[in-house]
This record gives C-alpha cells, sequence and structure tokens, in this order.
C-alpha cells in the first residue's frame, strides 16, 4: 500500500500495477516481482495466476477489503502486481542508437504523461525520455493510462535538460520541439523527419520552456484551421509522432 | 450549485464554466447568463468582468467559500459563469453542408469527450455529433477540457444511432469508423477523404459497436509500429481528423 507513494516508490524502485491487461504486460516483460489477487479475480484470472506461479513469482491470495486498499482505483480490479521500476538509464537508450525519441520535458499531469508513452509505443519510438522535472511515470494513473505500454517502450528519466540535449545534438539526433508557435508547419516537415530525430513536447498547462524550445534544432507547428487556441498534450503528440511515423515508413501517399 | 448535477442541466438548459479562459469563450459565444467571482478575481479578471456589465449580463460578487461550492476543481478558480447549453439540432447542422465531422458514439468519460471537441475544434470540423448513449457534454470535467472549444464548435446530442447514419449517408456524407482492424490503412485512405466525411469514434473502453462499424461506408485503422495494442480515443480522433483535414487543404507533400 505505501507504494501508492512516491517517496517509497523511489525507495523500494518497486510499483504498482493494476488489472489484468497491467499485469499480464508486467508479466510479459519480467517485470512482476509479487502477485495479489482476491478469490474472485483468481479464478477469472487463473490463467495469469497459473503464469505467476509457473514464472517463480510470489502469489498472494487476499481479501477484497485488502484488494481494495492496494488498488488505487475507485473499482478497484482485486489483481494487483508489485513490480520493479521499468526506467532505464540514458545511456542504454543512446548506445542502441535510436531514430526516433519522445521527450516530454516538465510533464506534470499523470493521465497525460502515460497517455503520452502509450501513443510513443503505439507510433514506434525507440524510447520516451522524461526530462527536467516531472510526474513519476510508476504513478498508479499513468501506469493506467499506458494501458500496459510501460512495460512495452524503454523509459528514461533525466533531470538535467541542457545536458541531456547536448548529449542528443552530439549524437546527430535533431531536436524538434512541438510549438504551436514554430516556424516549420508539420505539414511541409517531411525532409526534417527522415533522420534521427527527438521530439520535445512541453508542460500541458505552461507550453515547453522557451529556452528549450530556442536550444532545439527547428520548432514545428501543427496547423489549426478551427477556433482552439492549441492542442492537449497527448493530441499533439500523437500527431507529430504519427506524421514521423509515416513519413519513416514511406507511406506518405 | 445544483448545476452540478445532470439532471438539473436538463431541467434548466444550463450549465456551468469555470475559470477565466471558459468565461471568456463563453462571453464571446454570447452564452454567459450570470457571472460570479471572488473579489480577488473580479480585480485579477477586471476586463472580463467589465465585458459582462457592458453585456448586459448579471454579476455577482461571491465569498470565496461560495465560490468552492460553484466551482468542482481542487482549486476554483472563483470565476464561474452560468450559460445557456451550446447544442443544437441535427437540422441545423445538416442545413449547413457540412463536410467534415466528428461522431463520438457512446462516449462515457467526461475528460475524453471535451479532449475530442478540442481536437475536433483545432481540425477544423464542422460539428461534433454525439450519439447514442453519451455523457453530457455540459458535465464539468468535460467543459474543462475543451479549453474553450465548446463555446467555438457547434455540438449536437442524438440518441437514435441508425436514423442519424441513415440522414446522413442520404446526404452523400461517407461514414468513416475508427476501428483497429479496419480494412482501410489510414496512410492509404486519401482518395475516402476528399468529399463529405463523417468519422465515427466508439467508446473508450468497448470501442466502436460492430453493428455500427459494419454500418460504416468504410473502417479505417491507424498502422501501429509498435506493441501497443490500440490508442486511446483522443489520440485516434487527433489522427484520423488531422490525416482529413491535411489531405482536405492540400497540403500532403
Amino acid at each position: 500500500v505505501k507504494l501508492h507513494r512516491s517517496a517509497q516508490r523511489r525507495k523500494t524502485g518497486e510499483f504498482l500495477a493494476e488489472g489484468a491487461n497491467a499485469v499480464e504486460a508486467a508479466l510479459d516483460a519480467r517485470h512482476a516481482l509479487r502477485l495479489f489477487h482476491t478469490a474472485e479475480l483468481g479464478h477469472r484470472e487463473a490463467g495469469l495466476v497459473g503464469r505467476a506461479h509457473a514464472a517463480g513469482i510470489e502469489v498472494y491470495p487476499v481479501s477484497a477489503k485488502s484488494a481494495r486498499q492496494l488498488g488505487d482505483t475507485i473499482t478497484p480490479p482485486g489483481l494487483v502486481a508489485v513490480c520493479r521500476q521499468v526506467d532505464v538509464p540514458l545511456d542504454t537508450v543512446l548506445h542502441a542508437l535510436p531514430t526516433m525519441l519522445a521527450i516530454p520535458v516538465g510533464v506534470a499531469e499523470p493521465g497525460n504523461a502515460g497517455t503520452l508513452i502509450r501513443v510513443a509505443d503505439a507510433v514506434g519510438v525507440d524510447a520516451v525520455i522524461f526530462l527536467g522535472d516531472t510526474v513519476d511515470p510508476h504513478n498508479g494513473k499513468c501506469v493506467r493510462a499506458t494501458a500496459g505500454s510501460l512495460f512495452h517502450v524503454p523509459i528514461v528519466r533525466t533531470h538535467d535538460v541542457a545536458a541531456t540535449l547536448d548529449v542528443l545534438s552530439a549524437l546527430g539526433i535533431r531536436l524538434l520541439a512541438a510549438a504551436a508557435d514554430g516556424e516549420v508547419d508539420l505539414d511541409h516537415a517531411e525532409e526534417l523527419l527522415a533522420g534521427p530525430v527527438a521530439w520535445l513536447f512541453g508542460n500541458e498547462a505552461h507550453g515547453l520552456d522557451p529556452a528549450v524550445a530556442a536550444r532545439a534544432d527547428h520548432r514545428v507547428r501543427i496547423r489549426i484551421h478551427g477556433r482552439a487556441e492549441s492542442l492537449n498534450l497527448a493530441a499533439a503528440a500523437a500527431i507529430c509522432l504519427y506524421t514521423n511515423a509515416r513519413v519513416r515508413h514511406g507511406s506518405s501517399g
């Protein structure tokens, strides 16, 4: 239960994944350490519980009341895995010569962060780098919003914005800032998207720090046809990353 | 305060818009009926309060405690407008010969519904049609997620799915269902996107009802390059509608 608190997650290097989909993804990724289930869920998800046993994971039947305390959703699923945290060092990602990175900078809202991880997984990014002062991707609401993608795509957490961007530039990775007032229209950015690219996305309320946007190689805007002033973070990331993947995979016609 | 409840909203035809951005959009759209503000916000947003006075809207200074009851956010903004509801009849939208419509079918979560309205506004759809059994777009969480777009784009609410789709078809509007297993790849759907189009998006948990998907003229899938099984509703809608707008405005190269 203490793992609902970020301080405890930091201390133990563990976190909670709730529900059958998240637990299955955790088992697939070999990140599950212990599994707790109610009698009802143990019956309904007997296959998953069997897989956990076979993998040598400690399995604990618990009462519905305990499950409610373990789960932090309003309707607790009665199936919760304690997992090893997923984040990897930046060097691990960079050694694999990434060609598409998603970099949320200072993202604060866990639902947005989780949705971004899910989008990034869907479009096939090589990693998501949580840069600067961001929400913990192991936060329960974030884990749920990823719908399992937290276990699919490498996640990096690093605080030093300037140093990280310098390292990426030194490796020849083009830095693109998603910015409402960017000088490049995404519709006409195809030539910028061909090589290794890192997309910088700003905080949901305040956008990207102007200094970070200025540090990028290009600032890319999504053309707004209606009267909305901007798009929300996950929608903007979905459009930028999907367009990048479309150009990358040569299906623009 | 009663307008936080959907039954009361239905009875009065009114709803609440909180915060400076939403109140400004409500004033622009001439939907604000009454404005409540704390002393602090009346000072900080004197321009908006002045506009409300000039427009003949009743303005009520309230205590911080009353403002907390009026607002349903955790940090109430101290500025709340009672507004006339925004939805218009389907016929009004159809008489304007729409060429791009977004149709969430059975959408239940207010945050998703609001984000969809914001995305639809940004890409320039002619209207958003809430079809079937959906969340009330005047729900407080939905209003906030639209970031003002609720007042920009025409909203229709209609329950009869089959009759509505028949009317759209009879007008020559192509029905495209966003579906993970669709037979058309969005990357290769350009010729389908040139004429009048209505996009059908399913419930966030259960997807589109198979009967509704089968009723559409085509089912369109977003190519998944990674290991995510699907995209969330707003991200999928952002990608489909943005691609539609890009093709429509002839900027595919």
